[in-house]
């Protein structure tokens, strides 16, 4: 597994040690965020086929949802034509934005401007704390 | 109209200039691809409604379907809730990848490798020439 673990990540083309990750619902084909993983966030998002990406930010790997409980089953992988990018289908428990809605694109541009079009579908105070 | 894109513009977090855009067709949901826009990207896809990004290999801005008459007709914009990425819902003229995949995603993960799971919509030979 290990071996074949090498060879996948051969094939993707990794900058500055990490690729951009897509996810997107596998059942409803809804675009929820756009994530890096580094080489380890992959290997650990095939092993276990749960989502785990790199957060540039606090600068470490991060297991989705490993605070709120909304985790990310693995269910399809796709690479793309550069192999610069990823697309990872997932089965979203509850929602996917820290904010609490579903999707991290929860706002559309309308009128010249971006308007909330999604409502919220959990409270973050009650998965993260107040401090968040 | 100018002034409102530079509002809009304002609510976009750039980095080194750039930022990415994940494109879908707007009528099946399939992801199509990730590229990146630029700021003048980002306004021209606004003013025309057509899909423009900024190429980082070639350093230019591009027209998607300038050559190979594959265009993409804008019909929603989202923005996450970061300010960093953008989604982009399309009327895709035949295929969006280079290759003559309709989707730059057509290699799958199964058994260890990524393989094939979509046929060519189009020759790239045809559209780029043989130098392509």
């Amino acid at each position: 597994m290990s071996s074949d673990v090498e060879e996948l990540i051969n094939e993707l083309s990794f900058e500055d040690g990490l690729i951009s990750a897509i996810v997107q619902d596998a059942e409803t084909d809804k675009v929820l965020m756009l994530a890096y993983m580094n080489k380890k966030a992959f290997k650990k998002t095939i092993k276990e086929k749960m989502g785990y990406f790199y957060s540039r930010s606090r600068e470490k790997l991060w297991k989705k949802g490993e605070t709120s409980g909304n985790v990310q089953k693995v269910k399809e992988i796709y690479i793309d034509c550069d192999g610069d990018a990823i697309l990872v289908k997932v089965d979203q428990e509850n929602g996917a934005c820290h904010t609490g809605h579903e999707s991290c694109f929860y706002r559309r541009l309308i009128d010249n401007s971006f308007r909330k079009v999604e409502d919220r579908v959990f409270d973050p105070e009650d998965v993260y704390g107040e401090d968040k």
